[in-house]
């Protein structure tokens, strides 16, 4: 007879889920009630006031998808693209790929502006693009490349879009809650995120933001989005705010209750300094991984703080470590993805998971395994160095 | 500035979600662990062997989708459904209105096979429209249909959909862990369910199952489907179980633990159990309804035990009843959904929230608030009349 699962307590520095905050996971236990229940309906208007806190924004149309990261991604494409709208599409990893895919699924034809893995993407390049495609409508690219640890110049790469008539499609599921965006100030037009990563909840929602450009759009669409689960111009009932709440489908309530905890929990800490504080833990991080000689795939200039991407050193046994920090340590970290897989590792430093006791577990716990197998590591001055700037 | 959420204690009697088992609550307040992790890998199987005994099924390819049961209709309708394939829809509620919705969305073209809201889908129009149109290749009905309580006659339906060479696609987000459902005996090669009805979990997730032969269409698509969130061909590679798990997107983690308890609770009980718990306190409630006056939308032949939808006697004011079953008692019924808006309640009786208590709460609160309005019911009588059979 299979009987309750009892997950082992890990400590999660990959590339998400990264650890939940307790107060989410005790939120996610409260009583299930009704979506339709007047108490509910004044927490999603709470969660809306909060998500546009976290992205900086005052559009309307700010709310969580009912399903992951990538149902996200999915709510942009769908409805801002229609069959044989041209979109450019940024990338440097492998959710520009993803985009790839979201546009060519929903008719479109996506003209692609390829940048190195690890690289940033190239304004100049976008720009070409758009003067070599002046037919194009939209223009997508990934804030914060998951599967590098690169991040891109949103606030550039929009004014560029804007600069051709195109609105701009902006993946930010790794960024929100850890490093700066202002979707207002900078003009996105949508952005997705993702809750399992700097947001410290648990993974099942993806907050989405809407311009009103996008929502004129949206409301003007020649065709039906292809997608009934994610048509905004149906979810709005829901969300929208304007008056009585429309079903449309059965909204997640104990997933909501955990990002709303996890929102008041940015609310009470403040943006900046949740920023500051993914900045500050990094920089610990890097000088301990630097003082082990690891090397980081990303310019230094260009690295998102809560993503660490590191090559693995020449000749070491990638899975092998990773097995022997989780099963020795209870420590999860990342593996590469697509051409990277291999060939780096993905450290984390994500919302509650970002503190000095992680940055030292690692740093302790990577230098143990990999002197076990026989690299020349010091372990000492890594967590020497790391600790003199976290004591900074 | 925006406190924690602290959500009243309500009983779940509505079309969903309905009461949450606190087990399932608390599996939910583990700690996350990562999508990727070994042991999470081995609970995924253990979801799986659960969710084909739910399901009555050796399908392989059993599943929960990551996103609510609307999602789970769109997973069966976007893989076995290419542009330009014909399929017949029956519809004798909300839900065969949506699901013609997601034909058209697929660029397919929908026959309708219409019932009157209330009635079960009638096999002889089915039969008949299959005749009419040689060419179709899928069928697809709602077995359990939540906007009106009636239950058709899956078994049925689906052999004449297999006697003309379709595929069938059934609808069992309101059946599933309620009343009988059995995948391989009757021959349904798509279904979809939702936690949040019979199986007491929270919202959020979607348990879907393919037979061998919808697998082998899915397989051989000329086109790809248009969603790559709910693209089987991609999900298999995460779910299949053949092997290594490929990182597709990040599967909701706790979501999955509380679908995981929920599924070892229906075991426990036993699926027949279950459904005889439900057969048995649909009979106490639908005594003491009766004996308040109140009557039914569906034939008892074609009840579904766990969800009770009844006229609103005339002159009653549906939100005022209901608004005061939330605010004095904290229960939670439901209005009627599309054409039966303000016309009939809908009374659930599923899973955890399918017990004596929660029905002698309904039938003396209804009772209480509708003497209130100067309906003349027998409360007494009502009570009485539910606690005879729940003797027995």
């Amino acid at each position: 007879m299979t009987t309750s699962f009892h997950p082992p307590q890990r400590t999660l520095m990959g590339p998400g889920p990264s650890d939940v905050n307790p107060r989410i996971l005790e939120a996610m236990s409260r009583p299930t009630i009704g979506h339709l229940d007047p108490k509910f309906i004044e927490m999603m208007d709470e969660v809306k006031a909060l998500l546009q806190y976290a992205f900086q924004t005052k559009n309307e149309l700010t709310m969580p998808v009912s399903a992951p990261g990538s149902a996200g991604m999915e709510t942009c494409f769908v409805n801002l693209v229609e069959p044989g709208d041209k979109v450019i599409v940024c990338q440097n990893g492998v959710f520009g790929g993803r985009m790839k895919e979201n546009v060519e699924r929903c008719g479109g034809e996506a003209i692609m502006v390829e940048d190195e893995w690890g690289k940033v993407v190239d304004p100049a390049k976008l720009e070409a693009a758009l003067k070599a495609n002046p037919d194009a409508s939209v223009v997508a690219f990934v804030h914060a490349e998951t599967s590098t640890g690169a991040q891109s110049d949103a606030k550039t790469l929009v004014e560029i879009a804007h600069k051709y008539d195109c609105l701009a499609i902006v993946d930010a599921v790794t960024s929100l809650g850890g490093t700066p965006i202002k979707v207002d100030e900078w003009g996105i037009d949508a952005i997705y995120s993702g809750t399992q990563k700097c947001l410290s909840c648990t993974p099942g929602l993806s907050p989405v933001s809407f311009s009103p450009a996008a929502l004129e759009k949206i409301k003007n669409r020649k065709t039906k989005a292809q997608s009934w689960f994610l048509d905004l111009n149906l979810v709005m009932g829901y969300w929208g705010g304007e008056g009585k709440r429309a079903y449309h489908h059965t909204a997640p309530i104990n997933a909501l209750y955990g990002l709303h905890e996890s929102l008041v929990i940015l609310k009470e800490e403040g943006l900046e300094n949740a920023w500051a504080r993914h900045a500050k833990h990094h920089l610990a991080l890097r000088a301990g991984l630097e003082a082990m000689g690891l090397k980081f795939v990303v310019d230094e200039k260009d690295r998102l703080p809560q993503l660490n991407a590191v090559y693995i050193p020449d000749g070491v046994d990638d899975v092998a470590v990773r097995s022997a920090l989780l099963n020795d340590y209870s420590l999860e970290i990342g593996a590469g993805l697509g051409v990277m897989a291999g060939k780096v590792w993905r450290i984390g430093l994500m919302g509650h998971a970002c503190n000095k006791r992680n940055v030292l577990l690692c740093l302790g716990a990577l230098g143990d395994v990999l002197s076990r197998m026989n690299v020349s590591v010091d372990k000492e001055s890594a967590v020497g160095a790391a600790q003199k700037i976290l004591a900074a």
